[in-house]
């Protein structure tokens, strides 16, 4: 501990890490540090002196990652399901999920109806309704759950082992009594339900179910690169060489 | 005064941070950065000396929040009457509101004399020309008043405690002021004012007024859920668990 | 001097400070910075030594601003005619409206010849086009000249003194330059420019020419708005109350 | 090495400096800092004591830029082609243009197969899809291969020597392989391809080749300029005198 007394003595650099990344030399700095980073789950940056006359081991002198990868998650946390946040990120997915399929719905009768009337919102008026909302409900619910509002995306969240066996089952309960209960408010208020078939999907006349299964393969793809890319820690990393 | 005599020559750790949020436990520290904080109101990162074999309280132990909640406001503030900045958000709102009415019946009324001489904006037109315009007025005048430009809103924030009664009476008088005052500029340069009825809503034919209800329930809640969160200090927070 | 020749030695309290806005004290300390200041524009942070027991003069015991106004420009500024910088941003001023008012008139007359065929993007679509384009042009003009585009916001940053006479003068035929040659490229190459007028607007049938004056004198209020805020550096700060 | 045992113990100044663009004028700090530099690719603040007595060399007083400009890379990097984020880059390139050209394509045989039938989305819808298309693929893929998707942006940012030849050349390769397998999956699985010539443009009646060769050369301009202005280090600099 000779060498701890003398490092407040003489400092001899001083510069901001890391300190979940970079590695503390100085026995005395990450002693102090400990108390401090039980306070806050935040990585924060904290000033250590670091002594340069000081070996570093191998693994410190090569180069590092710029960015935290949090790892997959464990299958089965059932750690989570004693929180309330994990009931209230729930009660978010059921309530977004809900609000989606009633305006969403609402909006597809609608155009509907407008179009049998000539004049109206048309295809591009729906994609914009289902955009927005996702859009709106996503920012809404992304601190609460994280702002799946679709099985799809809660199972591939699940393979890609970012949220757990038992999140996804719940979330996915959540969501399909959500667009329950969203249908039904649809069905109960709006008379042209029966008219347009509940704004339900179908294949338009002409092309093959092969066709339509291909489109959602797409679609569906191009969904969960999205939302893997948005999510991706590597994002924002200077790690691969990224021109222009 | 032993002990600051004493804290420059061995400063132990030295690491940044909030003030509002974390225990100073030298008492030298809090008693220098006090007058500081004075100067301004905004959390400004300061850097403390933390001694590590001074005993932390039990409860600065404890796992912090990483967000600062303001808190309820008090029900009737008069002394923020007294400010200059609180006519000033008033006449924002006043003004906000003028051209947001303007601009949203000018649209309804050209949408409809256009379907009627065929061709037009439609629906999608007139609610871009709302989106757009609350958007634009929004970032002009959050700044200055919160951008509410609705009763609803600040009704909801006045329920929510963000704002306070008398400013919430003062922005509702100053947006039905600005809303008469926008549509009397349209129904005074608008030659199509009597034929669209104003540019005023009405539930289609067909829906019961149930319906319509509902639908306006939705949209509030939507709107009110969306301000919310937005507003929400715990937003960006770690605090819950989010998943991807 | 004693106290200041003091400071380094036994720096009593470190936080940083922004030096464009707080007073330093310590003469020391101020001598030092100002070789450092020179180094570069942009105000950095910079650690001063505060002396707790050292009375503060009235001034800066005052709250203060957290934001940097510039301040009002000077009338005319024939200094800055001497730089490449000024007449970089009176090319970028040319081609960026040459552009724009290609892409717009040709925009418009495209949907006009649509419309007359039937089916086409409509008025809807000319907005997107004209909103698409500023967007994309004051997004790559903002960090050479500014990205007005428009004589009339030239004209009122020059009113509320933000840019000088010079400047505008020089912006202002630029963009009258752009705007005639975009015309001309228009012109030269779309064979519907005399069937549709070269894209000009008009006052709608029924439309009293008072009418059209004030929904220009609102849009173009609307639009200096909109700017004069977004330039604002009370925009972001706190100065103000801002309630939810 | 008196000096530098000396700095410690009397710190004149302290201030954050990014190491890569501020001179370090004292030996000591700056043999310190090397070995860490090393850990890391991205700047990082460091705090260095500045001697203010010092007296600084002729280059360091002159006025500096605040922004860090990559420079030109060479013409052909042989060494990148060992790395294997230049294959993944290539990869993802070949998916995003397929992507791409199937969603385009799709879209523009579903809006003319739409427009037979009256109602549609039209030319708007058509712009919405391509415009949305980019957008999103750019995010997923920038931070991979840089998101050209478009042989004219690379063969741009190539000629600007922000890529080198070689991944030049690998990227339109996997771009119009891309762009060949998406509309492949397209063909065989739309049975509309053949009616709407597989959604391929073509010169409007009336305009000349000439009118089409110039919109073109205005589009693919508007597009570099603003690719090249997103990716110009200058962009957010204040090197430039930006007024408003």
């Amino acid at each position: 501990m000779q060498r701890s007394s003398k490092l407040p003595d003489s400092p001899k650099h001083l510069f901001p890490t890391w300190n979940e990344i970079s590695p503390t030399k100085s026995a005395t700095v990450s002693k102090s540090t400990t108390p401090r980073s039980k306070l806050g789950s935040e990585p924060r940056i904290s000033f250590t002196w670091v002594d340069p006359e000081a070996k570093l081991p191998f693994w410190a002198t090569q180069p590092k990652k710029d960015y935290v990868d949090v790892g997959p998650v464990i299958p089965i946390d059932t750690n989570e399901m004693r929180r309330w946040s994990f009931y209230r990120a729930t009660i978010a997915e059921f309530m977004a999920t809900m609000m989606f399929i009633y305006f969403g719905l609402s909006t597809i009768i609608g155009a509907g109806r407008e179009a049998a009337e000539s004049g109206g919102i048309g295809m591009v008026g729906v994609a914009w309704c289902f955009g927005g909302m996702i859009f709106v409900l996503v920012y809404c619910t992304s601190g609460i759950s994280g702002g799946h509002l679709n099985p799809s995306v809660t199972f591939g969240l699940m393979v890609a082992r970012k949220v757990t066996i038992n999140r996804a089952f719940f979330y996915i309960c959540a969501q399909m009594s959500g667009a329950t209960c969203g249908a039904a408010i649809v069905k109960a208020s709006n008379i042209y339900w029966d008219e347009f078939n509940g704004g339900c999907n179908a294949i338009h006349e002409g092309y093959s179910v092969g066709a339509g299964f291909i489109a959602e393969v797409m679609g569906t793809f191009l969904l969960m690169y999205t939302v893997l890319s948005a999510t991706d820690p590597k994002q924002t990393a200077r790690d691969s060489h990224v021109p222009a």
